[in-house]
């Protein structure tokens, strides 16, 4: 999407040919830095170090990094290094390993000189789809956003956000952002409640610098403020984005997502899912017994980074030493209280019947 | 309660006989200040710029601020002045009002020669009363605690709270705080998950200070966990404070609360409010739709201010400038979703007949 008035994507080739550029998240909200990729080994720091983040494009990124490698040594053992070393980056990150084994597959049966270019192609070819995938999304949920606007013509339609689902967690147009996007970019009048999303502020340090960049009317707001929204009749749907879904349509996302689904429901306020299918995990039903839910370093919440009144970025604790702190990254939010989920081939129900119904030739793999 | 192993009022009159001391609270949770305050002037002062806050300790501060006043001159004009000084300090506090109002009742009929004494006289019995009221909502809290520790002898009662409704809001002991010590300095084995409360952080910066202090276990968890702990069994209880209950057992709270209450309700954890019966309101009887919200500085949701490594304190920005914030202050919490109302009386309903049934001396009297 756009930044400073330019179109960006997360992730390019850049105009040599081979080397990568990517946008350096670590910086966000307060700088806007681009950094050049030229090995699979800084592939791998900036998926370790989060420069890029967001599943899809965390898989964009491992597959320029196989094809960096191939560029350097397309060799076997080469092959076999560059996956080891980009898969250990995010242990946890699904579309990590698919876009590995993928490249893998691809490159494993070519002749060795054949391999840089044929990398390069492959990885071209996944982020393509992955922004292929998005705009689809965004068109489907459109649809959810233009009858809401219909039956009010003129009225601002407040949508309600949590995290980043936004174009920077992927290629480009996000995914909980992409019906928002179409929406404002078809001229409807948008305005998005952005939830802080504490402790990590993705919402406030990644969303909100989107949108604003965008030009989408937005307003930050504190992760307690949804509910109070709801009961007053300012969100007139809520859309978010997911790590994972189940085969029953649960959905694991950042934490706090399942507080708004509550109030959601309590307020009669439609809670959309957004998502690319190969999210759903057809190997796992009830997301609140079988997932676990990853806990993270408590300096996130015992600490916070920002800018100073002179233009430094510094970090401050705010916290009592002496404190215990808990960090828990995700939660689970029962499809019960999901109205749809958003994919590529269409708003569908969050139930066993419609996801298998919606994505036939995947339902039946159930593993283990 | 406990402050480096020495007991503590927020509160109290220094040896000299006639100053007042407080703790300033603005410097917390990195500091620990008291303040002598030897005037109205520095009483009002105290009172807006916040070293003192939570109702009950503001009405009591505002008491002490008339004594100081009727120590320096105690004619009429005096007195008249110094009620409209401190009656300004914030405008929405109804203890602030009711504590000058029960000042002015009782020394406006008295000579000014007698006014200093009894002034300061009734401060102390207002402070007095507060503590006690504390002390009882503490013991009938502790009975809720007792019954889930007695079915589960010896295990970790967890309980969660929300914002600061401790001994530092009121003179000692605290609202929601009061079963929780109280418990605690029975013996039993309580540990706390303390709600962060974006935007001002009064749960990480008081709560968890207070809480450290005094020596119970407790960790400090971003607003956005609450849900998923509940989910997972890790909540036995949950106790907020209230600025505001209504004759039906609404309860207006620091914002996010309501979400909290949802979430214990979806996961069958007992959401209990602990409240002075002061704060009973009964003009108002439908929380969501008769009570209007504060809405606050946009720079408490833009901003953060903490201790850097090296020991200063720093306020930093934390959303991209040229975001729109929002920053509401409160939300209500319908009687549907509390289990219970610790009260000074006892654990009662959140009902309109159990409410008016414990304190029947002012259900009648509703105004307007």
């Amino acid at each position: 999407m756009n930044v400073n008035g330019r179109h960006y994507r997360t992730i390019w080739l850049n105009d040599d040919g081979w080397s990568v550029g990517i946008i350096d998240q670590t910086r966000f909200p307060h700088l806007f830095e681009t950094v050049t990729l030229a090995s699979a080994g800084e592939a791998a720091t900036a998926i370790r170090d989060m420069l890029v983040r967001g599943a899809p494009l965390i898989g964009v990124t491992a597959a320029y990094g196989v094809a960096l490698a191939m560029r350097a040594d397309a060799s076997d053992a080469a092959l076999a290094a560059a996956y080891e070393l980009l898969v250990k980056t995010r242990p946890t990150a699904i579309n990590l390993k698919w876009a590995l084994d993928e490249m893998m597959r691809s490159l494993k049966p070519l002749p060795p000189a054949a391999r840089a270019a044929a990398a390069y192609r492959r990885a071209a070819e996944i982020a393509d789809e992955d922004v292929a995938i998005n705009q689809a999304i965004g068109r489907n949920g459109f649809g959810i956003i233009q009858a809401i606007a219909a039956a009010r013509p003129g009225k601002t339609i407040n949508i309600l956000t949590h995290c980043n689902a936004g174009w920077l967690a992927t290629v480009d147009w996000g995914t909980a952002t992409a019906p928002i996007y179409t929406a404002h970019d078809a001229g409807l009048p948008v305005h998005v409640w952005v939830d802080e999303t504490r402790p990590r502020n993705q919402g406030a340090s990644l969303t909100a610098w989107e949108l604003l960049h965008h030009g989408v009317p937005h307003t930050v707001i504190p992760d307690n403020t949804g509910g109070h929204l709801m009961q007053h009749g300012l969100v007139d749907l809520a859309i978010v984005g997911t790590d994972r879904t189940t085969a029953q349509g649960d959905v694991c996302n950042k934490i706090g997502t399942y507080l708004k689904a509550l109030a959601a429901h309590d307020n009669g306020v439609p809670f959309y899912v957004a998502l690319p299918s190969p999210t759903i995990d057809f190997n796992v039903v009830d997301g609140v017994k079988e997932i676990p839910i990853e806990q993270r370093g408590g300096s996130e919440v015992s600490h916070m980074t920002g800018r100073t009144a002179d233009g430094r970025i510094e970090t401050v604790e705010i916290v009592p030493r002496g404190s215990q702190v808990a960090n828990f990254a995700f939660d689970v939010t029962p499809a019960r209280y999901v109205t749809g989920l958003i994919t590529e081939r269409g708003v569908i129900a969050a139930s066993r019947d419609a996801i298998a119904k919606a994505f036939p030739e995947r339902a039946g793999t159930r593993s283990g």
